[in-house]
């Protein structure tokens, strides 16, 4: 967001509060009815739960329930219509699209949602669409096709969508159907408008590059689409039939999703938890990933207990400790970080990704050698140490990265190829396995050659 | 990606291979035409680079160009580009977007780069792409706009795309302009299909939501996209005058190099590190974070350092050190993880965004609670142990967690306020702070409260 939107934004968010402190209803209107739908949203996010109330209640429907379907999930704008009279709730439905309805409702709980839908006159196509998992094609996909019938010219084509599809919002592909609803093929708009008048469709009808069927996972979907560039895809049932599309707007969504979810599940949170969530939230999804880490930090805790004489007789191996630990700790992530995104969007063979196990080795050894050499300088600069400490220091920080960033690779890697999302709570992991192998091996060297 | 696809994927490029190596021409020409262009990609991607040169200079130039701007630029298609006879490389570049030439020629080196020009014919238009800067609005826009006069009817409109737009590629909104380029609106493909045919497109013309200027930042127009599920946009220059437009697939692949970007740097890598580049690429990307670390963790080891004493007369200390780093480094990174990623896609006014220090200190409070307690209990549990000892651990696990939880959401948000992105080696300071504070804070506590 640049400065300037960004103060615009805010003059908006406070003449709206102005004029609802006013009370003046005609002014609110007035002011909020020229805005965009996403404006407006972002606008409701900024205000009380019984301002957004009145606002959605007094501005026209199709405005309200765009800004609605707009809305950040997090904001709860599910609640907000569940809050609104039986006839508001019927007027608002009437203007939605079916997708955007259907995730609305599904944030609903389930008696929540029955009183919902019993105010809603198509509810039935609504409860079909529920039934998908939220993640799935189905989940995302809209079932307000735009179709033609193939023995039509591009004229007549024009014509159909003229007197057909005049209801249906943003649509930048037709799809062209048999008489079983299986889908034939595609036409784009440009392609439609392009050709002369009197060509066929059947001339225009291109094989659709892909299909996807109801129950793939979105984020599969997302990675189709943007391979192909396409606007819109179609969705099949298991006989081939086309039962909906998902349009590009809805991947952006997806993918903005699944960015979140990937850099928090990186860094040990749950990905329940919602950025501008609750606190109680917040505590409830990373204590759980700190108790574990508490239990697998113990492991490195019993290998410094272990060498306890050692300790109490060269105590500065205490304060090498944490350098090993936490540039163990950082090689480790830098590794993990790369291959984890490796993994999500390099298409690659299981030799080349296994590659990358090899590459990080090489890395180790080359960066291990030199900040083990920069460690053990700045270890031999201290006062009363011999070179012996030195070369015991730069050979456990050289293993200790070694070790690090080698596992970075392979622990996601063997995550990935046995079917866990490689970024969950890799990092913990990796970190405490590098603690312990480096106080292993800076405590064990020391009590070899240094006492 | 599935692994079904995946298998297919496999098939296609080893029989490709095999085509190759049985050096028959007229065989990989048919087996490789029928693939769409970011299958054919995919397929050079796992290749030799003298098996891809022959592979595109077999095959016909409308699918080598659109294969070649499939490439990731990780796999140089570029450098594959330069390397062939200058009749090829005319023929490749009549048939790419301009957007696409501009982004293969930008990979190259200045006098390949000359070299490659001269070849080209419209090549004053590409060295006017290539003069913006690769991450702006106009380093990812086409200056292949499509546009009709705003005096024509529905039906002109169409004869005149069908006469001026037909080596246009994938579109779906027409921008009109005025006599001086200045952009007076636009009208989806939709708009104008649906439309009666003697509408006037004045009456059809909607204001753009959204216009960018040429030096946006391309996250920053990411973000106005989505924000109003546009599938083009139009870019204007400093007066307004329209000079390109950028469409939805631009930027779903902004958002995935922007998303690789922000995981790396989260983990303190580079973001000039390609995930699938060289290993002396990986190690300079690295080495010099590591280095920085090296100095930072050398304050932690002298905290320690200065309590030497305390150390050789409670070795146990030196074995819940790790812990207190440990889930101060986890507890740290995860507020970072939220409070980075809020930033990034949330729109909050500053209020909304410092608020979220106290939500995270409440947050540490409360873990920092339990997970002290917990270790407190796992410490005593150890032999010979006494209850304050027991007490300093909870102590110092305790406030460790609430310093690392508060400075996990304050240091991202103060980068951000400079300028700085909140990512860039975030999590080196806070686990170097939260090592730091932790160790001074249970060795301060133990020659206190313990010898």
């Amino acid at each position: 967001m640049s400065e300037s939107s960004e103060r615009q934004r805010h003059l908006i968010i406070d003449e709206v509060r102005r004029l609802l402190a006013a009370d003046d209803t005609a002014d609110i209107v007035a002011f909020v009815e020229p805005l965009h739908p996403s404006d407006l949203a972002d606008v409701l996010e900024h205000l009380e739960d019984d301002e957004r109330l009145r606002v959605l209640e007094l501005i026209p429907a199709p405005l309200a329930s765009d800004s609605l379907a707009e809305m950040e999930e997090e904001e709860h704008p599910a609640e907000l219509l569940a809050q609104m009279e039986p006839e508001r709730i019927a007027e608002l439905f009437e203007e939605l699209a079916d997708d955007d309805a259907a995730d609305l409702i599904g944030e609903l709980e389930p008696e929540e949602q029955e009183r919902v839908l019993e105010s809603v006159a198509d509810s039935d196509e609504l409860r079909e669409l529920l039934e998908y998992p939220e993640d799935s094609a189905g989940g995302i996909m809209t079932r307000e096709l735009v179709s033609v019938r193939s023995t039509a010219n591009a004229t007549e084509a024009i014509d159909e969508l003229r007197e057909h599809a005049s209801d249906r919002e943003d649509f930048y592909t037709v799809f062209v159907v048999d008489r079983d609803a299986r889908l034939r093929g595609v036409v784009t708009l440009r392609d439609l408008i392009l050709a002369s008048p009197s060509t066929s469709i059947t001339e225009l009808l291109e094989d659709p590059v892909a299909v996807v069927p109801v129950d793939m996972d979105q984020e599969e979907v997302g990675r189709i689409l943007s391979r192909y560039n396409l606007a819109s895809i179609g969705v099949v049932d298991d006989e081939g039939r086309l039962v909906g599309r998902i349009t590009f707007d809805d991947v952006i969504d997806v993918v903005e999703a699944e960015t979140t979810e990937d850099i928090l599940r990186f860094a040990s949170v749950s990905d329940e938890e919602q950025l501008r969530g609750t606190t109680a939230g917040a505590i409830r999804s990373r204590l759980p990933w700190l108790a574990v880490n508490t239990i697998t930090l113990s492991l490195a805790a019993l290998v410094v207990w272990a060498y306890k004489d050692t300790i109490e007789q060269l105590a500065i191996l205490a304060a090498v400790m944490p350098v090993i630990a936490g540039l163990g700790g950082n090689a480790g992530t830098q590794a993990l970080a790369v291959t984890i995104r490796r993994i999500a969007i390099a298409e690659e063979t299981a030799a080349e990704r296994w590659s990358a196990v090899w590459k990080e080795l090489i890395v180790g050894l080359v960066n291990g050698l030199l900040i083990g050499g920069l460690v053990a300088l700045v270890a031999l600069a201290l006062p009363d140490t011999d070179p012996v400490f030195g070369g015991v220091v730069m050979i456990a920080m050289w293993g200790n990265l070694v070790v690090a960033s080698t596992l970075g690779a392979f622990f996601p890697i063997v995550l990935e190829r046995s079917g866990i999302d490689p970024a969950v709570a890799s990092s913990i992991f990796v970190t405490t396995f590098t603690d312990l192998f480096g106080f292993l091996l800076l405590l064990g060297l020391a009590s070899s050659f240094l006492l």
